[in-house]
């Protein structure tokens, strides 16, 4: 069994009829998860500058056991199901950590 | 004159045969920028794990004017210049965050 962390890139684009909203349940459900899963490490959200709708994460899992519980949580299930008919393409990436570095503050 | 952070997205198509230098420039650059710069706030180099070669740059820093002092500094020069054959592809993409949140130890 790995204990390793799960990282990933998720690439979304959002109806932008519906971006508030969705931006709404997304904050939402990064601050459920920071405060209620010690196995969530990261969610770093950002939208394109030119085209907000294109939004990008980059999430940090404990381990596979800590993704699986995520994405089991109410508060993931809400933003989920709430969201379903504002997101227009889901794109997800595994990724490998090169190098992650920030500074305490950020 | 703003003050705002500079977050960025970069994306590139390394040489997969160039991969093993590339990456010993990045982790030097990505290293001596956290060490020496306090207005780099966050590097996040990850790389695809289906194409090693394709690697992601959540960059974060503290204002335009760190961001101008990073692009001159001369270990970012040391990467840029030692990098150049290696980098098929770079995609900037400039983005707004919409929440950064990660636990202490990330």
């Amino acid at each position: 069994m790995t204990e390793r962390p799960v990282t990933r890139i998720a690439r979304l684009d959002i109806d932008p009829n519906r971006l508030d909203d969705y931006l709404a349940f997304l904050t939402e459900e990064i601050e459920a998860s920071m405060r209620l899963e010690p196995g969530v490490f990261m969610l770093h959200a950002t939208a394109h500058k030119d085209a907000p709708h294109h939004i990008e994460l980059l999430e940090q899992y404990a381990s596979p056991a800590a993704y699986q519980a995520h994405i089991a949580s109410p508060h993931f299930l809400k933003y989920k199901t709430g969201t379903a008919d504002m997101v227009r393409k889901l794109e997800l990436i595994e990724v490998e950590p090169i190098l992650l570095a920030a500074k305490p503050s950020v």
